[in-house]
């Protein structure tokens, strides 16, 4: 066999023991929050029909998703011509018939219609699994990365919208994020404008521009909305209703005032006023990281109402969560009429932006805690009970390799960042009292093995 | 968009809340001893290069790699003969530079020699992850399924086969099985068997055969043999071998009997004898799972030194788990010298047989613990507020999504199996002690929110 100087592919990344702990941390922390909420867990197949993920993302989403070649003679009954005429685009659906997961929720689509029968609605569930996308690999964006999503299906209440905004909160706060945002926005609230400015046939451009006003300010957004054909009166109008109002609250009503004629826009700032409330009365601490961001326009082919994303105040890692409700997504696989709703997390950028905030400082890696070090080969025995011992009390227990020298021992048990070595030698093991060195302080006592347990279990 | 009847890839899986619950279970108990042993978690990327793969599993295992088509035009600068001859194993190679992982054997070498310079040797990981292989699905068999491993690296002591028995005989006590057999082997012996009786020649041969005697008897063993060209006297010979002794102990000095001239195969023997003493030394209640077993001789295109395999007795899965030593892993990526040994457990038949044997009757499944239901939309105030109260103490909540009538909304609980209902309306928000049903029992009592909790905290 060939020796190879090894690699992995472009955008996919290995994970070393404390960088997998680290995430799992993250993974642990969301989850305990979403089943706090009632939400279960599912798990779908990394690899989906080709059919089923094709036409779900754009023209862009197709290019991207890997296709996987079928097994065998893959060329067998295909159509000659594309072969011939080098159609790699259409030849491609001939030699695949799977792909790569994309993104969570087609998949989660198809099982809820394929699973029907077997759940209860309105059904919640969360998922928490790699994606694989051929995007061209940058700093922070990846071709292998995990999604880790909530969604609940099969009721329009409002109450899920609540929860969402708690649920962002709860798992925030429980990472240890301090300076956050909620921002909440509604696609009524963005099509009321459009209908009130009377620029209805626009309202693609419009949002696509007005979303980017944090990165660009008002000039550049003037700039984009005015090569889209937007007016001066019209842009000025546009500018107007953005001013910012002193609060959450004095948005509602000027947004109220506003749509006094416009019944969905209406109905939109009623629903996100409605939400406020019922946020403020689960825990009010929470007002204090959520907005009523106008500019919020994203997801807009799939979100029919609220539309929500999280930011971190400071940290530039971009936004680390989005959701919204959407209506019918289950439609594309013939099931009619569920109304759902569901948020994201954005693990990768969590994970860098805790890693800058220092917020994994104090995680408990799961090390061992005991290094069992000996001096004689003749002494395995002992060290195998005494090490049973330990293991059988959860003390996570490591023995030496070898009998090396004692300080060549205790050297690589602090190599491998284990805190306690236990040493045995005859008179140790005689006398049942061992050897005890803690390698964060230096202190070394001579204990009994139920002491060393007492010891561990207090810290 | 075209709807379709939705369906995933043959021998790929779907899983309910319950299943991944139950599936976590598995993975926590492993990852739990694992860690009590010392090993940390590494995950590698679910794709890997082509050529990392290729070449390591076999003629067969290149076949069943599964390969993912090149993002772009594939065609692209391919050699047009492969085109032209229809050379589709060929053109696979040229259109396709990525692939899924395997196994995580192979991956874990790659990992090893890339990372060297950050690992502290010897190295001891474990990893819990999918793979991909396009065999023919059939039960029990499938073309995404899990693995499990735990593998050292870096040394030559047999402590870690020591630590690989008691692992296996922790982890399958700790999922609740009692009736299991950890078999054990050594390639040496096997070796020293073919050198005695003079067909050295003809050791895979033996291996293959003998490896069957469980399944298809001495008559099916002779019969192959026969075919191999193995003569009447060399089979009685390795009949009488292969008698069984009456202990672990016995059938050691049996070995030690035969190999007296054969220096290789009596330190095989004596590996195996100080293995079965430190085990015994460790807990000696694992003998009673411990059985010397010559016919067992898998893997031995790689292993090089113990042999282990692991079966159910009371359920018919085949094996559950299997490992080994192997000797320079490594290489193949460029590093030599490293001894290795590792251990696998196999997840989805551990699954199957605890399902047969009822083991997850008593799982604590993640449901919601209370379902709050309300008569009246004005009530939701107070249950955000108290949804908030329990969730804050990790009582998992489910807000009803309706105030439909209460007995519709008990009976949604019901089906949703959350055992508790706290009931609100306007009587009991007023005075602030709520109706709060056992859904098991029937039973109804009026409690403050701290009895309620007190009463679920407690059991």
């Amino acid at each position: 066999m060939a020796k190879e100087k090894p690699s992995i592919p472009q955008g996919t990344r290995d994970f070393l023991p404390f960088q997998v702990q680290q995430r799992q941390y993250i993974f642990q922390t969301i989850k305990n929050v979403f089943e706090n909420f009632g939400f279960l867990p599912i798990e779908t197949p990394a690899v989906e029909k080709l059919s089923t993920l094709t036409g779900k993302y754009g023209e862009e989403g197709d290019r991207l998703i890997f296709k996987i070649l079928n097994s065998g003679n893959f060329l067998n009954g295909i159509d000659e011509s594309f072969l011939e005429s080098k159609d790699y685009i259409k030849l491609s659906y001939q030699i695949c018939e799977k792909a790569l997961r994309y993104d969570l929720t087609v998949p989660f689509a198809r099982f809820v219609v394929m699973h029907q029968n077997e759940l209860t609605f309105p059904f919640k569930r969360y998922q928490m699994q790699p994606v694989w996308r051929g995007d061209s690999p940058q700093k922070g964006r990846y071709r292998e990365f995990w999604q880790c999503d909530a969604d609940m299906v099969g009721s329009d209440s409002l109450i899920y919208e609540v929860e969402f905004i708690e649920m962002y909160y709860q798992a925030l706060k429980n990472l240890g994020f301090q300076n956050f945002t909620i921002h909440i926005n509604h696609r009524q609230v963005l099509q009321a404008i459009v209908d009130l400015l009377n620029f209805s046939d626009k309202f693609m451009d419009f949002c696509v521009a007005i979303d980017k006003l944090d990165k660009i300010q008002w000039d550049g957004v003037n700039k984009e909305l005015a090569q889209k054909g937007f007016n001066n009166s019209i842009i000025e109008k546009i500018q107007a209703i953005f001013e910012p109002q002193n609060s959450f609250i004095e948005t509602l009503s000027f947004l109220k005032s506003q749509f006094s004629d416009l019944s969905n826009g209406l109905k939109a700032v009623e629903e996100i006023e409605w939400i406020y409330e019922m946020v403020k009365a689960s825990n009010s601490e929470i007002l204090n990281h959520l907005t009523l961001d106008l500019t919020l326009a994203r997801g807009l082919n799939y979100y029919t109402g609220c539309i929500f994303e999280v930011k971190l105040n400071d940290v530039k890692v971009g936004s680390i969560g989005g959701g919204g409700r959407y209506d019918n997504l289950t439609a594309l696989f013939g099931k009619e009429g569920l109304s759902g709703a569901g948020i994201s997390f954005g693990i990768d950028r969590i994970y860098d932006a805790m890693n800058e905030l220092g917020l994994f400082q104090d995680l408990n890696l799961k090390n061992p805690l005991v290094y069992i070090a000996y001096l004689d080969k003749n002494h395995l025995k002992k060290v195998f009970e005494i090490a049973n011992f330990l293991r059988n009390r959860n003390i996570r227990t490591e023995i030496s390799s070898k009998n090396d020298k004692l300080g060549k021992q205790i050297q690589l048990a602090d190599k491998k960042k284990i805190p306690f070595v236990l040493i045995m030698g005859d008179e140790e093991i005689q006398k049942e009292i061992y050897g005890f060195k803690n390698l964060n302080t230096g202190e070394q006592k001579n204990l009994s093995i139920f002491e060393i347990v007492e010891l561990i279990k207090n810290g």
